[in-house]
């Protein structure tokens, strides 16, 4: 593994030095994981003039689920808690005898670039930007791999669910019976704080589960995703409670299947992000569903949950082969509940079978 | 409630007057709900100049345990998701006719700081520092109300753990069981992550709980704590597994409890924050474990489970009457495992009883 992580620094640092700045500051935790195959609490990455440090706030903890610094970086512990390991980075980058340094100002917050800033007045310091965020892209088999195992522990904790009693149950006991089944299977823990949504709050993005009871005729919403190895995946699915769904239901639930298998079959290498969101947002439109739709139909997972590409209207750029991505789109009408089902795919070419459904569990509509 | 949070605000804008500025932007999430009385996704609070505004990205949601927004706010909802609610409010500002507006600079990042200044370059752009945090520290009784049934349910799910069996279960087990439980008896949700460490892993601070399952004559080292209506309260205690306790058990065991209580005991409006650290270290030091120490033994909790003050030896300042405190040292041996207690107190003046002990789970040494 040791190579991927020189690798991938090694790409960044020529981005770096074609941008003028030799060395780098890396503090974004999913970042500096990326690079340095763990982030410690508090670490921050530096690429040196000289060599690569990893500075950390204290001795590193081998925790489950957080990997390990890469063998061939060196680790700086700061010997006494409390300090700031990006302050400490350029203090020892000045000592480097390095002149000019690119931060991630969209994570550094003013005080600690002014502190910074302080400690290394000397130091012409730049924005990195979203750098490694977009080597972060394109994920390698190895990568892809970890979301697979990801999605089958999802798929076991959500298949295990179904098979119990759900009627008389609150949204949040079943959001955490779900959470403690991904870690049993394996997994370091939630992707993210699942979702389970019934009845009224069914089919609603990002809702946090409350102390309603799942009743008969009712929707129930599920989405969750593990985290396996630092990699999140995504699922989403919408049953039905009860011997026989109504005909609003019937009808709601096709829609948002048509518009998600829409959404899915469009992507490919080269396709534009906007074209996804749109070919599944167009079918929500013209069933007269345009008002209420969530911003976004899908977006990247990774090391977060949420990473580019996002597949919004407005999005700018292109598919590339590689890149997974969740398709979820969804309707909620208010005060009577909706639907959502979601699904994290992996870009690939046609030649390669199209994209690879990560989360297989079936989409028919279950009554449960 | 409503005046509760109108006066906070009157006091902060007072004090940004006097520093001043005529408006401030608040937007550390808990200090949003400290000053609003919830805190939706992103959004920011405009102390403005004629009027107040909570600056949301969205419409705000009603979520278990998330607060309502104080009804005598404005709420101003940005029209399309991804726009940011603090760069709204500095816009808004200068519509009101604002020149000058005090920032969060230690939670606005270098990226957004930039933005809102590109909105609004006439504005005097100043440090808010952390006066928010300052205003938190001494608690009201509605406060502390909150914080006494979060303890009460910490110790309700601590209480129903300790009569199941625990030899041959792992610690995320234990640690997921715990979580459950903590929304049985009506939290919101975990105040932090419930650490579970057995042997070797017992007495660890912030130790995150692995597949290690529970063994005969292990410590059991628990930290949990609930959070309730937005507040957090923590309780940290440590068994022993079988049916006697080795001699070194015993002794480290004892030797902790006389440091906690050192610790509890020093606690009173007045007393220098250094002193109840030291307190509780110097029993501790001269048994020879002044060596790996936690660097604070405790901590104020509050809308967020580590807020000021901070219990260590270079802590400046002094507690006061209503300010609630952890007081948890441990020792840990690395390789043998170790003792942790923890508890959460409010401070009290003598004349009121002392110090408030709002977790009552016993201290005795429990063998399991």
């Amino acid at each position: 593994m040791s190579e991927v992580y020189a690798s991938r620094r090694t790409r960044l640092r020529e981005r770096c030095n074609a941008a003028g700045s030799t060395a780098a500051l890396v503090s974004c935790p999913a970042n500096v994981r990326y690079l340095a195959g763990a982030a410690p609490r508090g670490a921050v990455l530096l690429l040196g003039r000289s060599e690569d440090l990893l500075v950390c706030s204290g001795p590193p903890e081998d925790r489950p689920g957080e990997g390990r610094p890469d063998e061939s970086l060196r680790v700086h512990s700061l010997p006494h808690a409390g300090g700031d390991p990006a302050v400490a980075a350029a203090d020892l980058l000045t000592a480097q005898g390095g002149d000019s340094l690119a931060l991630e100002e969209h994570h550094l917050t003013m005080v600690r670039h002014r502190e910074l800033r302080s400690v290394a007045p000397r130091l012409r310091l730049a924005d990195l930007g979203c750098a490694v965020e977009q080597l972060r892209v394109v994920k390698d088999e190895e990568e892809i791999s970890c979301l697979r195992i990801g999605a089958e522990i999802a798929d076991q904790a959500l298949g295990e669910l179904l098979e119990s009693i759900l009627v008389g149950r609150t949204e949040r006991h079943l959001a955490l019976e779900l959470e403690r089944r991904l870690v049993d299977h394996g997994a370091d823990g939630p992707a993210f704080t699942t979702s389970v949504g019934t009845g009224p709050n069914s089919g609603r993005r990002g809702h946090r589960p409350t102390d309603r009871r799942v009743e008969e005729g009712d929707f129930l919403s599920v989405c969750l995703g593990a985290a396996y190895r630092g990699y999140r995946c995504e699922i989403g699915r919408t049953f039905v409670i009860g011997t026989s769904p109504a005909d609003w239901q019937i009808e709601l639930y096709d829609l948002v299947f048509a518009a998600q298998r829409a959404g899915r079959e469009s992507l490919a290498p080269g396709v534009a992000c906007r074209d996804v969101d749109r070919a599944a947002r167009q079918i929500l439109d013209s069933a007269g569903y345009a008002d209420g739709l969530p911003a976004l139909t899908g977006h990247g997972v990774g090391l977060e949950i949420e990473e580019d590409p996002q597949l919004t209207p407005a999005a700018m750029g292109k598919l590339d082969a590689c890149v997974p991505v969740t398709v979820e789109p969804g309707v909620h009408l208010p005060g009577r509940g909706g639907v959502r089902i979601d699904d994290t795919l992996v870009v690939r070419p046609e030649a390669d079978g199209g994209p690879e459904l990560l989360t297989i569990t079936t989409k028919e509509l279950l009554a449960l």
